[in-house]
């Protein structure tokens, strides 16, 4: 019997990461929760006790609709790492008492792989302890890198963002009778999905990118600049390039580390990458002697809500709205993942899998996806990335912006 | 007696600009043109003959719906300044023979400062050498910079985008619990009308950021960084600044190149700015030691039709609409500019002035419109520039992605 329930958002945002709490919190209401709490900053917020009803919040389906399509994590977010189960025990404790004390019966934890590893030690504890706080997995990361599932809510949004916005920025590369070359940098430290996405940009009236240079393959620095001097040798004026901020060259220094760039290693250990587009177009620059401009996404990239897709906010919501019926199942230890019918038409359920499956497990792009001597993507990357993408849900446009729903304490 | 027309695109893009093709195509259709020609890379083009025939491009009404939301410029543009009358007739010779050879009766040319000075040019050779073709001024940039007209074509919609973005941006910056500064780097040589749309960001649901510096008030670093360390002092977790790309120190040299940047100069002798929000972040992780961003909106706030301001569209449309009007009534030499009749309930119109008034001439944010001691812009900013971003004009989306009609040779 479920009496009240709580909700967390951990690592990085994404432009639909909202749209899965709206799942997870109308749905729970729905089924009965009395209570739906939600973590402010994550598991990190929840050990300082700071913790909202989330019914004092939401309150009209106006607000709901809002939220949906508000960027960032609602509730804040954290890169909080559990300390390993058995090696911590008073720090688990008092996560159990905190639960207790709240009367919590299920949590939810909207995350990516590293979140995972959160409900999956969780879960463990749980076990060992004899609880029966249910945990439940719900997955979110623009990267896509999540194994088990088709792909990750939050991926089809950023994907839609690159491919329009890059679509635009060849209209503008071709504004001028000169040779340029532009570089886009774009989100995705180990795997090139959100790279990939790039491909999107072709269309009967867009000619593409000319080059996609993923993390999965080894950078040459030499044989860019000399794809780069063919083209132009063949007359193409503008060249386009999409470049994965992770890409390393073959003896696994970043591209990046090449320039003299200064770097920040989160709680994780993972490098804050910047500079890639900056250093690649400075070198053309230089080599070439045309005119270049490196263009970062940035963080435009995980938080453009004005651009999502619809199929995605969709799914969103709907793994939101599995996690609590699975946990309102019992299950527990588990994470929703997306399971994909068919391509076209497409056709995608939600399907409950062991979290252990996708805790720190990082998918990358299939190599056989990888095509041009590792600078291009395959006709089945943009056949399974285009289905993520289609269709769109109009913002909320507030006196000229987009309206946001926003947690004021 | 109008003939045969044709018309021409020059300087940087807007998101908008062929809308005010579509303006002057279908008025001069409309009116009774014979033909309307398109010049390919504005002047510079036409005096290699690359002249298009726009009808055989623009067929359908859908035709004109995807060109008016096709951002870049359709025709392709240029930055190419005719020599002073007196000094090179052979090249004015050119260009009229040109044009007698196609029969054309009018020549707009839809740009800025720069190409109005082109406009007042080749209309003061035509009175000198007794011709009758006449030459039409249709102002369009998103930097707001022209003198005479209220605003120009162009600015509200990148001010849509920069307000939209920036909004979304804040809201990704509150994601996790800790101190972080994130600085926007936004387009405006030497007139901050841009930056200050940053100000567009704050709302009833948006705190806004915190900081805008413009052009027109020389940097002071020390005082930057302290604002920033009283802002956390205060506890203000995440601070957002938008800075524009041109801010110079006391001293008149570029923030930009307080670093070991790469400059640039066009043809117009304009230094090409680059890394404003790189150098200030390096100094802000230097000086205070907290998390930084540097953000560049680049060329995507002059490209981004996915979002525009349908006003700002509307507007676009009129002008190309107006000069033909205004050139079929024998006008010549002159510029169509909007004139605010009032704020609330916006009304604006389209005059003729002579484009002496506006060719070469930079207008500047006037300094009582900026306050907080350099810092932020005044209600009379926000008032003046609100009505620019209203409403929106959907993308047409085609699988999954905005549709735009392109030029095919």
């Amino acid at each position: 019997m479920i009496e009240n329930v709580i909700v967390g958002q951990s690592g990085g945002p994404t432009a639909v990461i909202n749209s899965s709490l709206v799942g997870v919190f109308k749905t729970a209401k729905d089924r009965g929760a009395k209570k739906v709490y939600g973590m402010r900053y994550g598991i990190q917020g929840l050990l300082d006790e700071k913790v909202v009803d989330l019914s004092n919040y939401i309150k009209t389906d106006l607000d709901l609709e809002l939220l949906k399509r508000t960027p960032s994590s609602y509730l804040g977010s954290c890169r909080y790492k559990l300390p390993d189960v058995g090696t911590d025990d008073a720090l688990y404790e008092k996560i159990f008492a905190i639960l207790e004390k709240l009367h919590i019966s299920a949590f939810f934890y909207i995350g990516g792989n590293d979140s995972m590893d959160t409900i999956a030690k969780l879960s463990k504890y749980a076990k060992i302890k004899g609880s029966s706080i249910l945990f439940m997995g719900v997955p979110k990361t623009i990267d896509n890198d999540l194994a088990i599932t088709d792909h990750t809510p939050g991926f089809g949004s950023a994907a839609k963002f690159i491919g329009s916005v890059t679509k635009e920025l060849i209209r503008d590369s071709l504004v001028y009778d000169q040779e340029n070359v532009t570089i886009i940098e774009i989100m995705g430290r180990n795997a090139g999905w959100l790279t990939g996405a790039a491909a999107l940009a072709k269309a009967e009236d867009c000619e593409g990118v000319d080059m996609i240079y993923l993390p999965e393959i080894p950078f040459e620095p030499e044989k860019f600049i000399q794809r780069i001097k063919d083209l132009q040798a063949n007359g193409k004026k503008s060249v386009v390039v999409a470049v994965s901020e992770g890409i390393k060259t073959a003896d696994g220094n970043y591209v990046f580390e090449l320039g003299n760039h200064v770097e920040f290693v989160d709680a994780f250990g993972h490098k804050q990458l910047n500079g890639t587009a900056k250093f690649l177009s400075d070198m053309v620059s230089r080599e070439l002697g045309c005119k270049t401009r490196g263009i970062e996404f940035s963080t435009l990239q995980r938080c453009s809500s004005h651009i999502v897709s619809r199929v995605d906010i969709t799914e969103a919501f709907q793994v939101g709205g599995a996690a609590v019926k699975a946990a309102f199942e019992g299950e527990t230890g588990k994470v929703i993942t997306l399971k994909r019918v068919s391509d076209d038409p497409y056709i995608c359920v939600t399907d409950v899998n062991d979290v252990d499956q996708i805790a720190n497990i990082e998918k990358k792009v299939p190599l056989d996806w990888i095509i041009n001597d590792g600078t291009y993507v395959s006709q089945a990357f943009i056949n399974y990335i285009k289905p993520l993408v289609q269709a769109e849900l109009t913002p909320i446009m507030v006196d000229g912006r987009p309206g946001h729903l926003i947690l004021q304490d």
